[in-house]
């Protein structure tokens, strides 16, 4: 199995499947293709018409599109999403909600993992972004958390992977959230995957001075 | 089960999960609530926190979200993806790409089904979006759809459901695509839950200026 992934320290979709692959404990090879090259777009289209990563080879599979990853990651490591129906609805849900919303957050909060937490003042669309995202984990933890340190319990599944960089982000900027997020924030951050992944974005050379100026 | 959708004339979200359960034979109640009236919004919270149709009801569970209703919807009815892994993989992964992406043509082509096909001038990238939707279309159906009518062979999956929006914006504004293109949106046009839908937002007497006025 190999990932093909974008660079650690600012590619946001190439971290979740990482993270949930490694929280499953698969073995897998990377290989980081740096964005915002001139010749980037043309190497990752040697792989995938698409032309976005990550993007996961199996054998003689490749999936594009983390969502997908994930799902596939799942049927190999069914453990990756909840095991009650319900759960698992809404895991579901709220990770297609990461990946088509929230859009303000996104674009003006970029994922920089090397960014020492700095804020940065925000504009209304994004405040209404933040609302909603801590709401959505409060609510996620409330109902579905069972005292557990993550969104579904105990364990790291494939919604905290689609999460992931929104802790980030929410760290990062210094963005003010309840106890309860900064609570869920910390013990993201504090798996053993996390601090692999963020080992190694702190030793990119490679910069985006666009995001870094922020 | 009952699915929330919005109106059947504009609503491609709602769209989706409604053709991929009918397809597979499933009952369901459904219930619309017009969209961008005063009350929309309210509505909608009343259900989901999300604020966005579609919303599925089945038994206490909720399901928010086009793509987590469409993986609950195949958990009930698996045919809904393909049965072969490399096949689902990227049933799934071209859901998610039309899910978040292709924003020029959503954004500049928007759902309409009462709309007499009729040309508009298209921007560059509106036209890369088509491109790229095209050769995905061709490149799918040649490597996935063993000559069926789908993109995936004989049968009308989740995938289908998830690109049908796109089938209604390449008809209505009278896009040029190949003969290829043409005979797989006929083929999704001429299934009898895509009348169905027709037909009953045909009977709507609900406008959104915005949109009817493209």
């Amino acid at each position: 199995m190999k990932l093909i992934i974008g660079n650690k320290n600012y590619s946001s979709w190439s971290m979740r499947p990482w993270l949930a692959a490694k929280s499953a404990g698969m073995h897998f090879e990377e290989q980081i293709i740096w964005l915002r090259h001139p010749e980037t777009s043309a190497m990752i289209k040697a792989t995938s018409a698409a032309g976005k990563v990550p993007i996961l080879i199996h054998g003689d599979i490749m999936v594009h599109e983390s969502i997908a990853i994930l799902e596939y990651l799942a049927e190999i490591a069914p453990q990756l999403w909840p095991e009650d129906r319900e759960s698992r609805a809404h895991a579901r849900a709220i990770s297609a909600e990461i990946h088509a919303g929230f859009l303000p957050l996104r674009r003006n909060c970029p994922m920089n993992i090397k960014r020492r937490p700095k804020a940065i003042a925000l504009d209304d669309e994004t405040l209404a972004s933040v609302e909603r995202v801590v709401d959505l984990i409060i609510d996620c933890r409330t109902r579905f958390g069972g005292g557990g340190d993550f969104l579904f319990g105990a364990h790291f599944n494939n919604a905290d992977a689609m999460w992931a960089p929104v802790v980030n982000r929410l760290h990062a900027y210094d963005i003010k959230v309840p106890a309860a997020v900064r609570r869920y924030m910390d013990a993201v951050m504090a798996t053993p995957m996390w601090r692999e992944w963020e080992a190694a974005a702190l030793e990119e050379t490679e910069t985006i001075v666009d995001i870094d100026s922020v």
